[in-house]
């Protein structure tokens, strides 16, 4: 595989940093920057480049000073209002107007930059406004130029819209979504409907309360009443001045979830609503005005995959959210373990069948590692964020502290999207579909080559672990040679057990339905897991990098392999390709070591991603290490100074004021208590 | 090991089956209650028994009756509001008084009955109710009759309680904490004093809002200025009428948590506060007028040990609260997915010495078992709560389902009590503590025989498992061995770890500490697993067990210890327990076979400890398995069937009724956009 090395910018030097990323105030944790292996400003130019580094301290400076997104420590928001504020706040992201076209055509991921900065403040107002401008804005932008001027509405946010393809029965089964578009060539118009209510469009971000327009899923009927299958379409739901539902229009909010409740989340069901002809989203395929049905893709599964190729783009961008939430909880949990003390693309037409023959190699390929990356990525903080909250003991339970609503809010990756054991099952599919060119040794490669290194599987399946003491794991060649007899194994076993099954007189579905736990499913995990660590090896492996960072860099790389494969130790002894008490010992070891030799430098590591303070919100987090400041969030706690200056006897009058500024409740209590 | 069997009365006959346990209402889960290869009914019956299955009935049926515990769905509380009701319900199960003296005395087993019904309502009343009664209460009650007068008023709740141990900055460490008790014998009182803000005790359930006298743990010091270490002490912290703080007491509540908010836990300081000296809880140690010292105990590290043995209950009872709320997720999560469709002890004095020494090695034991019951179960609660949630999909994400709640009140049994990595310490060092008399082959065996086997270590560890199919893994049997191997070669390979830490000069806390994670970690857990599964076979292979029920429970055990045992099954190749592919794949295909079995009949298993539909308050885990019923919990669908029966175009009226049922913000955010 080609390594496709990402080695950002020079990191300037030394003045440049410190005007960039100025100093933490001094604290707490000011020793344990010190005993850093590394300085995490040059880490952060080097990781972002000082482009970025800008971007995002514009982005965090201007929150930081706009009152709409002060935060209000201790303030109990109702969900009616967190979701008005939600929407004004999403309004200001518009009027910032962060980033130009030209910025965003020099560099692309300035938009993920951007996404992941509003989001580390909150994912509700980053959401809304993503879903309005990128998947709503960005779906109509690409389908044809005819929308010009309903695009120029989008962006002017004169309209605000959602997506709908999410019916309440079918989601994960998106084949099976039964509101309907019939074409009624009379008035030139379709009729969207919903049959029931077990087809009302559900879950809907941005629908509950706010948007006016919808890109609507449904399967479109010519006036011979042949079903053409799933098309989107451009459906106005509720009036631009007044947000009351247009006729024959049932709109509404879907109600509290255990997170992200400033998004407000909707369903909708139509009863034959009528929209223009225009309002198809021709992607895929359009209707005549005689109604005649034409499509530039002959095969229904290709239309049917295309329709929904948006999806992978989601996907991807869930992966970097979910990064971002990882990010934020050992933030909070790292600063306060080093403090706390306790004992010691688009389609476009005309374009050459050869061409977009490769377009749908690189779309299989690309969907294939979306739907394991965003599995992976959203467990994964789902776990760690659980992890840092236990760590951080009761503070980490204190609202307050964050790492609840962190965990709340990236709870949802793992379901929507695609549930991730389903996705999962798209992933190890692709994979299996190369067992016939492995085992007739034909040639294969695939556009980004995720998959190549497959061509030597009759080779790898042979492999052994190698090491023969602690040193030989301490680079993330060891794991990564494991990840690679790891995945040719279980691909070895998936394809065993699907034909065993097969035989056995399975359906299909049974048997591939049999095949999931300990084969495809693990098989998809350790794919990606491999294709990540491949990425992350050849990164910190590269020349380029500064030899003041390339060790961390090598020491945290080889550890994340290393945990990655002792989950699957049981499988690699199971196969023979480790064997013996002492290899696993030598896993084992590398790991502590690597997490001794890292201890030092996990302040300074967290410093390299941190957002700001006011960002970060988490008191136990703080980026000097000062805890006690939290106190001053306990509106009891004002008080405290006065007590200890004054009388060695609190007079009543104090106590008073006290009580009365903690909540009147409590008065009213005593009477209820029957005193 | 002795079996201490716990089978319970007879399961009775049909009839009566039927009057304590009426039909669920038939719907979509019907069938899949006929395909049980057991009866829900007697199954219960035999868990339970008559009598515990009809205090359960009295409990539920008299919440849901009570109009201070009717569930309004879809109503946002702020914590202020949740905390008053909590308050309210707290002082109801009061006036209920469910339990007689008599029944308590027949049967203390109903206690515990009590609080989970009372938890599977609300943990925030229960807990609120349990610290008054049972950790306040029960601490007085048991520490020496001059407290008589005041254990009446406790019952009367004409004073409320809690027990303040823990410090903002000694948790874990209560060997830490640093609030004093100094004897003044002029006055004949004690003098409370809080040093400072990290002295403050915190965390304190119920001191928040509501508590008017507190159980404080202090540093006793006499007035020849000697510390006799930690004691505990009855402070009043707020006037019983106005609720005001006493004074010299900082009192107030410690903010929003991620759950549980209904409880208010609170923070004391006490500036010099004077109480009498009779108010010092003689427990563990007296004074005299002079300010003379005396204790039963002698040794320091007992008289501590005896100071905190109330702590114990508190961890027996978090894992039943973790037990319980693993069934409130499960009665969810498997009636949804069989709905939803898609694709396919106290201290007396005058004890004799030798009676004494049994008490300690029993409380040694209760100690060793009830810091790794803990962690065991509430991590799995956690962990199974979350994939609850994820199986349940996008519903289960919605707030009012309740899986998020449940994961959410779930999560401090990790933390409080002990941090669960922490206790687990304990355990292990309790174990290692063996090994000299197994080094030297001395016999051994503990008061509750859980260690007994360990006098077998020599011939365990040369054990090898000995499966040749599939069909010889599924009992319970061979997981049971596996675990008695792996608890003794996991003891054997700490132990050899932490003599070599030594050997190289490490001091004995950084010794411990590198023997954690692999070893003495991995030896607690596996130690409890083994204790649970010892209990669970026994349990489940007795003779008296009813032949209807007994396949069901075989295999449930048979699941349990596998798939317990499938975690370490690393381990088991690495120590060369287990070798070659195939042993792995036996217990793999055991786990998928007894799964495939036990699928048919899990909605039945839910229906055995399911709370009625009213208590376990979750739309999609309904006992009918009727789903569609939770629309009507959407205000926005309870015009819907007016739609569908009206007009085909919506009225603007009824548009307008629709989405001001839905709340007024919607109007204002159109002119606040900008229109």
């Amino acid at each position: 595989m080609a390594p496709t090395l990402n080695v950002k910018q020079a990191t300037g030097n030394q003045s440049s940093w410190n005007t960039l990323l100025p100093d933490f105030p001094k604290g707490p944790l000011s020793k344990y920057r010190k005993k850093a292996s590394f300085n995490w400003k040059e880490m952060a130019m080097f990781l972002d480049g000082e482009d970025i580094i800008r971007l995002k301290n514009r982005i965090f400076s201007a929150l930081e000073s706009d009152p709409f997104f002060a935060r209000h420590p201790g303030e109990e928001l109702s969900r009616e209002k967190y979701q008005e504020l939600t929407f004004l706040r999403c309004k200001r992201l518009f009027e910032y107007d962060f980033l130009t076209q030209q910025e965003i055509m020099e560099n692309p991921l300035k938009i993920l930059n951007l996404v992941i900065c509003i989001g580390m403040y909150d994912w509700s107002p980053c959401l809304q406004f993503f879903l309005h401008c990128g998947v709503f804005g960005g779906t109509i932008l690409s389908a044809s130029k005819r929308f010009a001027n309903f695009v120029k509405k989008i962006y002017n946010m004169e309209i605000f819209g959602c997506f709908a393809l999410t019916e309440l029965s079918h989601g994960t089964n998106t084949k099976g979504i039964r509101t309907t578009a019939t074409f009624d060539h009379n008035t030139q118009e379709f009729i969207i409907n919903s049959p029931d209510f077990e087809a009302a469009k559900f879950w809907v971000g941005n629908m509950g309360k706010h948007a006016t327009h919808a890109i609507v899923y449904a399967q479109l009927y010519t006036p011979d009443g042949q079903c053409q299958g799933l098309h989107s379409f451009i459906v106005q739901i509720r009036d631009t001045k007044t947000l009351l539902p247009m006729p024959g229009v049932m709109v509404g909010d879907i109600g509290k979830k255990i997170g992200q409740n400033g998004l407000d989340n909707g369903f909708a069901m139509f009863h034959n609503v009528r929209i223009p002809k225009e309002n198809i989203l021709n992607i895929t395929g359009d209707v005549s005005p005689e109604g005649k049905y034409s499509s530039s893709f002959t095969d229904v599964k290709e239309r049917f995959s295309a329709a929904l190729g948006s999806l992978s783009t989601g996907r991807i961008l869930i992966t970097a959210v979910s990064a971002t939430n990882l990010k934020l909880a050992l933030s909070i949990a790292i600063r306060f373990s080093a403090t706390r003390r306790q004992f010691g693309p688009t389609d476009e037409e005309e374009i050459p069948v050869i061409e977009y023959q490769t377009q749908a190699d690189l779309g299989r390929e690309i969907h294939a590692l979306s739907a394991a990356s965003k599995p992976l990525s959203s467990w994964t903080a789902q776990q760690a964020a659980q992890e840092c909250r236990e760590a951080c003991g009761g503070h980490g339970y204190l609202a307050m502290n964050r790492l609840g609503e962190i965990r709340n809010d990236n709870d949802p990756n793992c379901t929507y999207e695609g549930d991730n054991n389903v996705l999962l099952q798209q992933t190890s599919n692709y994979l299996m579909s190369w067992m016939n060119c492995i085992r007739n040794k034909v040639p294969f490669e695939s556009p980004l080559g995720t998959i190549n290194f497959l061509q030597d599987y009759h080779h790898i399946i042979g492999w052994k672990f190698k090491a023969n003491s602690v040193d030989d794991c301490m680079d993330s060649s060891a794991p990564l040679a494991a990840y690679k007899w790891l995945v040719c194994y279980l691909l070895r076993e998936s394809d065993l057990k699907l034909r065993k099954e097969k035989q056995s007189g399975h359906s299909d579905f049974e048997a591939k339905n049999n095949c999931q736990v300990y084969f495809c499913r693990s098989l998809a995990i350790a794919f990606v897991e491999q294709t990540v660590l491949q990425r992350y090896h050849d990164y910190t492996h590269d020349p380029n990098i500064p030899s003041t960072l390339q060790p961390v860099l090598k020491n945290l790389c080889a550890l994340y392999g290393l945990w990655s494969l002792s989950k699957h130790l049981a499988v690699l002894y199971q196969g023979g390709y480790v064997s013996g008490e002492q290899a696993g010992r030598f896993i084992q070891n590398a790991i502590l070591e690597l997490c001794s030799r890292l201890k030092d430098d996990a302040v300074a590591l967290v410093d390299v991603f941190a957002p700001p303070d006011f960002i970060l919100n988490s008191p136990i987090g703080k980026a000097s290490g000062e805890i006690p400041d939290s106190r001053r969030l306990l509106p009891q706690f004002k008080n405290q100074q006065r007590m200890q200056k004054g009388a060695t006897i609190l007079t009543s009058k104090l106590e008073k004021s006290i009580v009365q500024g903690e909540g009147g409740g409590t008065q009213c209590l005593a009477h209820q208590r029957g005193d």
